[in-house]
């Protein structure tokens, strides 16, 4: 059975600062002056690493009793390189993120092996990082004029 | 040039609740009660749309001019499906995304066509759309135990 998640995004006056909710929650996002935004917020690409770590995270948090992996702490870094000649229209360049890379830090007293194995099982099942690695289908259901 | 990104995602006490942070920027993701959460934070799959949906509105507005479409307002409406067994651990169902949907609305005395065109434009030149159509190479760089 399919959920369907839901989000809206609007442009605030002035800038490139945009709102962006779903349910109750909002996120302000905005670019760097150098990109011509006000630098309110972080820029989507960024919120899109947070998007990943979050996820990671919570994967791990919600599956380690089952798998039998105990930690004291866990975090994630993150980095993901994207070449900007893409976005300015530069032929053959991609604009989206070409890698991102990450560590996954554990306070823990189990072995390497073992977290390496639960590290795996993070990715494998977490929805943000299998919608990047295998990708999405987006469908423009409609472009509407007001 | 690769320009690089940064995020770090880090657990808080009690539920599920993650702080994600971009330069100085943050973000609490948290999950449902129902999903084990607090609710107190949009989830990381919602995160996703909203990143997405913010990538969309900056691009139509950073390069309105440029390709000659003016508009008084600009939103992006968005949903996605998941099929959550795939999160639950079912053999052959995917965890992540399998569809975004959106509609793009504009307030503008354009045209119709011209509008599909820019469209079309934005889809192509949106760093996080292209991140999703194309895929991301994920590279875990480290499980590190402190």
């Amino acid at each position: 059975m399919l959920t369907t998640y839901k989000a809206v995004a609007k442009k605030l006056p002035g800038g490139l600062q945009v709102e962006t909710k779903a349910r109750t929650f909002k996120i302000i996002q905005d670019e760097p002056k150098a990109m011509g935004g006000t630098d309110e917020g972080m820029s989507p690409v960024e919120t899109l690493l947070c998007a990943l770590g979050a996820c990671q995270v919570i994967v791990g948090y919600a599956y380690a009793k089952f798998q039998g992996v105990s930690f004291e702490d866990f975090h994630v870094e993150l980095e993901g390189d994207i070449d900007l000649d893409g976005f300015k229209g530069v032929k053959g360049v991609r604009p989206g993120f070409q890698t991102i890379r990450y560590n996954m830090v554990f306070k823990t007293n189990e072995s390497q092996e073992k977290m390496e194995k639960f590290a795996e099982f993070i990715e494998n099942t977490c929805p943000v990082g299998d919608s990047l690695v295998n990708g999405v289908k987006l469908v423009k259901a409609g472009v509407i004029r007001e």
